[in-house]
């Protein structure tokens, strides 16, 4: 193992340099600046550019958003990153550029554009048919040939660590003769991965899977908090609304795709054939493992690697009508649910909406989330050094 | 009838002084400024206010969106610009910020943020029933309860006369083994109103129906353009997605709230009563008459008066999970469908899904778009002078 000493980081550290996620952060009352994570301390790139004579406009705004909208820097600013982390000569000059993890505040990493939420496990999909269709085929009949998804609320995409509000609505049981009004009595959780766009294109245009992967720009871990008795109410027929819209986290840390690379897999078969806008050789699985933590307890570990639909399908789909692709869009994977009941995603899976309670460590049951319950996503997956792990995304929830 | 010379403009003219709606316009090659229209011509805002020597920031950035986040600023901006257009001596130092609208070009009036489509309309959701679900209650059980919304795509929002390129998509008749891909062959309208948000709020903040009434800036008219096709495939479980996402165009005309006082009404009887954060004085109905005009035919009149949620419901609603609500935020009424066949506001319901042929003017007839059609939507209201019309909204599909 190589140490990198003037940023006390090794090469296998699960944020080594083989690594570098970006995001956003702050010191003290300071403005939001970019920065890129190395080991526990961050770099502040815009700084860093200034010091290296270096066009610093594409790291410029306080996050991500600058750099998502030249893919042209990505690659060269990895590179002159991974230089510069490499380099002992540049400890004295960059020294007061660099903060411990502990000193600053983190924000969210990038200003978040059009946001889609995508339905691709079928395990996920299979289960939640059972669970609210029960006198209907687990999955609708267009679920296997195209990646199925709706938009969501940009605005209330929130960073790892944010608290969520129990929210309030509608919600009607089956055997209620009126709906009623109050806090959300089936709050939930979908573990997901996040899909980090780049560049953009103009309405009509649409892109292809191969095109696709070169406008994804990198991964964050996504909750995609959902409220099961409020969306139940709501959902038919134009789609989940209220039950959503509330909060939606993100790690505060952004995964170059480049740095998956290692993780990339083949994909599971696509059964029928899908239709050819949806081939192309850059659709691949990742093989992450992910893991979600309930109060201390690790209750799942969802298997990235069974999701149906890969990312450059998902965005491939999403732009075939010429729907306009802008830096900062956002979506998610859907719900991550392997075949096992230890492997499911969601609340509502894992405890069979609410007839099966889960029991943590500390003995304790649970169906769904209580005030002051914390949900921490973790993944980690091959890395070009030792393994990487993504930013966590974790919340907690107040009444 | 009082004209005021200096703008050429009388004050019952459809865009006259009691009307003053604001847009985003543009000067051959220049920068987008902030206007305001006053019969056929639109005066820069902006640089009103700095010969008026009035602080310009909530009129800078090229359109709305700065007023938008200043809502203490729209009643005083109003009385001046309505003391300045009557004024005779404003003349000689305004005339070269006044500009007649052949000459200008119009943009978006202002950053759209979230943007979500309501289902306001009891005859258009009971009219899609009948059509997408034959076996079913046309009004789904939650209809009464709550309105209905889904979000939509903010980066495909386009201004008025902004051409519409036909989607191409996957679509499955019922007969078909198969999907297809290919253009769409039901492409369609949904004549709507568009509401324009301002102010904004924290997550975890919901607004009541009073508050709502605070946050709602103006209008616009809105046209959901639809593939019927695309969409009627792919929308199970998850709501429209794809049908809807590649354009949505709205006026480029923002017509104040006040300006509309005189049109509102009281809202159709409501049944069963609306739980009470649904309920308060300002849930109130608007008198506007609308026209849908194909190919230069009026070929219906749909009557906004009969929408069954008001627009302050809507935004009470779409709020009271603690969804953040953002200076910018969209949202349409949802289709405007009367209860006679010649109030119909999709091409879907006037030609009951293909099967009654509509006549144009010219002998020719339509179910659905074909390419080189175009759809302008128009309406108007009473106002404190004469009539009001709103920005009309049209394009032009091309293949």
């Amino acid at each position: 193992m190589t140490t990198h000493p003037w940023l006390a980081v090794g090469t296998d550290h699960p944020f080594g340099p083989h690594h570098l996620p970006y995001g956003s952060f702050s010191v003290g009352a300071g403005a939001p600046r970019l920065g890129v994570r190395i080991g526990e301390q961050v770099l502040d790139v815009a700084a860093a550019a200034q010091v290296c004579h270096r066009d610093a406009r594409p790291y410029s705004g306080g996050d991500l958003t600058a750099l998502l909208e030249v893919p042209q820097e990505w690659a060269p600013t990895r590179a002159w990153l991974t230089e510069l982390v490499a380099d002992e000569d540049h400890a004295p000059v960059l020294a007061e550029h660099v903060h411990d993890l502990d000193d600053v505040t983190l924000h969210l990493p990038f200003a978040v554009a059009d946001y889609v939420d995508f339905y691709a496990s079928e395990h996920h999909a299979s289960n939640v048919g059972r669970i609210f269709r029960p006198d209907s085929e687990p999955l609708t009949p267009n679920w296997r040939h195209l990646p199925i998804g709706y938009h969501g609320r940009s605005s209330t995409v929130v960073v790892s660590g944010t608290d969520v509000r129990r929210p309030h609505g509608q919600r009607k049981a089956p055997g209620d003769a009126a709906p009623t009004f109050g806090p959300s009595i089936k709050l939930d959780i979908e573990a997901e991965l996040g899909l980090v766009v780049g560049g953009s294109t103009q309405i009509g245009q649409s892109l292809s899977v191969d095109e696709a992967a070169e406008h994804l720009f990198g991964v964050v871990l996504l909750d995609d908090w959902s409220a099961r008795d409020i969306q139940a109410w709501e959902y038919v027929p134009l789609g989940p609304f209220l039950g959503k819209s509330f909060a939606t986290t993100i790690s505060a840390w952004v995964t170059p795709m480049v740095a998956l690379e290692p993780a990339r897999v083949p994909l599971p078969a696509q059964d029928p054939q899908p239709l050819p806008y949806l081939t192309g050789a850059a659709a691949r699985g990742i093989d992450l493992e992910y893991e979600v933590e309930w109060n201390g307890t690790v209750v799942s570990r969802p298997p990235y690697r069974t999701m149906y639909w890969a990312p450059e399908q998902m965005l491939a789909h999403l732009s075939v009508n010429g729907a306009k692709v802008s830096a900062g869009d956002l979506f998610g994977s859907g719900t991550i649910s392997g075949p096992e009941a230890g492997t499911r995603g969601s609340f509502l899976e894992l405890s069979w909406n609410g007839t099966e309670p889960v029991t943590l460590d500390d003995g304790s049951t649970r169906t769904f989330l209580e005030d002051g319950d914390t949900v921490t996503l973790r993944a980690s997956a091959p890395g070009a050094g030792g393994r990487i792990s993504l930013g966590e995304c974790t919340g907690t929830i107040r009444g």
